[in-house]
């Protein structure tokens, strides 16, 4: 039998810790008693295991559960009830990691591009790529549209939407993924610069599947989509039956504190088939320490069954100044996005936007 | 211009505090430093502004923020990005509470059925309704059938699936729904008392697409759904455009957001759509306190536009002899949902069922 195993950090006295441990077992399987528990399939085959308890620190524990592989259904939505239906609601808990058994891999494709896809995407072959975001929400799909252009003249790799850009009526999504993509193409007439533009997807199920039809019948290179605002089994099934090009996986909505964002987004999305995934970097204007993003860049990039490595994308509140100590972090297989602050130049936007562009690349070769 | 008003608890230094204010107003919409913003569009009809400030604790604030309603584009995914898309993601903040204007709610349905709807399938008038689940998982169809037929015998009103129930393999899906409303069928044959059973709809949208259409096909009368699962604007969209019966909203997965439960649970999930929403009761084995109880089936019973009132369905360790304080603090709006300890009783399952079922319709008459 093939386990998927679970590790939670609990805060409970130590009086108390064992019995804690148990009732998460019980929870995320049975909902039961264990003495409610008469059949004896569901005993052996069924119920949780809790496999070790260790303190973490003076009010904090680490509990090991191991639950039988059939309980998920090899499937996205029920392996996230698994790891953390139920006990989501306790506020004494978070989910700090998974371990997924062979047989689970297997059920998953995962990234179907993954780094190497993207450096064929943007013909970026060794150094690192570099990222912008289209901003801010109001603008009309024209004056994005100017500002993809800046960018791609500037010799930025992938042009994303802000994830606040949706179908809204000040740029209605047909519209904007129409400007913008013709504006990458424009500049790759005048310069051999080929940018990607990738549109935000977001609503419901039936919404982006009318998005991503239209966007890749628009010629687009890439999608962004937000899974957990759109829901993980739809980002899942999107990958898996619709796209037919790299998507990156923005964090929002993903929430802090309650699931480690390393499993989050470092494992979880890069299972449900994430390319390249979002994430808040250290000493931005978020809170991620650099042991955290250490290690979400690891679980994206490190060997993992057969699932393709994914290109992690820090984020959030850099500057250009830090291009540099970046890249030395995490090396030359990372994607940097750095928005807001390119626009704080005004005017020098297309100069600050080239600096960036110009360091990455500098910055491959020291 | 109408708004979209955010309450949010933000932990933070009295000196911090107007500044971590405005940088969640823009990190919300424009994701841009204010002075960034050029565009008088932008600036006049998009950017949120923060409402007040208030010391609630002495370390947290309660910060209100105004959101021009254009920024949510009328739809369920981004109106949850608006709300708490990136601000998710920063530890210091808690979602409180929001506050819909009339041209929001006017592009929601709401619950189709509610409270009256619930009354009318289970033939109960005024009294409250009662509430059983299937479990544990790992039991055949026909195990699962064989309880089904018990608690309706009892005269439970509203037997649905544990929520861990899927398409495992075990009990696929289809075998699952065939047996129990079989099951439900037969005993209104034998007693006249017509239980309602609701399965479990989980998966991907196209797996949840194809349940619905089975559970119709046999016949069965509600259904269950984990919005935060399989994502709110699937759940959204299953209501609006496939389901004809009742749909009863299961919190799991709900607590790995920071998002207050009565929001979530309360207005949320109202507004997109539940007929009924089932959380943990206070006194329970989770954590809810009777006042979030209070405010959480007040607003899902509440006056709210032209949505119909929810019916709510506290529940998670709660014991038969607690029924008549229940009811008294809930009132005959409310459908009391017991499990594990009606399975408790082992042997006597049907009669602990009974008794419950009876409690319940005395209580109303007292």
């Amino acid at each position: 039998m093939q386990f998927l195993q679970a590790t939670y950090q609990v805060r409970a006295d130590a009086g108390d810790i064992e019995a804690r441990a148990e009732a998460i077992a019980l929870e995320q399987t049975v909902e039961l008693p264990r003495g409610a528990v008469r059949d004896r399939f569901v005993e052996e085959e069924i119920l949780a295991q809790v496999q070790s308890v260790t303190p973490a620190s003076p009010e904090t524990f680490h509990v090991v559960v191991r639950y039988p592989l059939a309980t998920t259904g090899l499937e996205p939505a029920q392996l996230l009830n698994v790891l953390f239906g139920n006990t989501s609601l306790q506020p004494d808990v978070i989910l700090l990691d998974a371990e997924f058994p062979p047989a689970l891999l297997s059920a998953f494709s995962g990234p179907r591009f993954g780094i190497a896809g993207l450096r064929q995407s943007t013909g970026a072959d060794q150094r690192p790529l570099t990222s912008s975001a289209l901003k801010p929400m109001g603008l009309s799909a024209d004056a994005l549209a100017s500002l993809c252009r800046t960018f791609a003249r500037a010799g930025i790799d992938i042009i994303k939407d802000d994830h606040g850009l949706a179908d809204q009526e000040f740029s209605p999504f047909e519209d904007r993924v129409r400007a913008c993509q013709a504006a990458v193409d424009q500049v790759y007439e005048e310069t051999r610069h080929q940018a990607v533009y990738a549109p935000n997807l977001i609503g419901t199920p039936e919404t982006i599947r009318r998005q991503a039809n239209v966007a890749q019948q628009l010629g687009v290179q890439a999608v962004m989509v937000a899974p957990m605002l759109v829901g993980p089994p739809v980002f899942y099934e999107l990958v898996e039956t619709q796209l037919q090009v790299p998507v990156l996986a923005h964090p929002a909505f993903g929430g802090a504190l309650r699931i480690a964002p390393e499993l989050l987004l470092g494992k979880i999305f890069r299972l449900f088939g994430a390319d390249a995934v979002i994430y808040p970097n250290y000493g931005g204007r978020f809170s991620y320490s650099e042991s955290v993003c250490a290690d979400l860049a690891h679980h994206l990039r490190g060997s993992w069954g057969h699932l393709q490595p994914a290109m992690p994308v820090p984020a959030g509140g850099m500057q250009v100044d830090r291009v540099d100590e970046i890249v030395q972090f995490y090396g030359a297989d990372v994607m940097l996005l750095i928005g807001g602050s390119l626009y704080a130049a005004g005017p020098a936007l297309l100069e600050r936007s080239r600096e960036f562009a110009t360091r990455v690349r500098q910055s491959a070769t020291n």
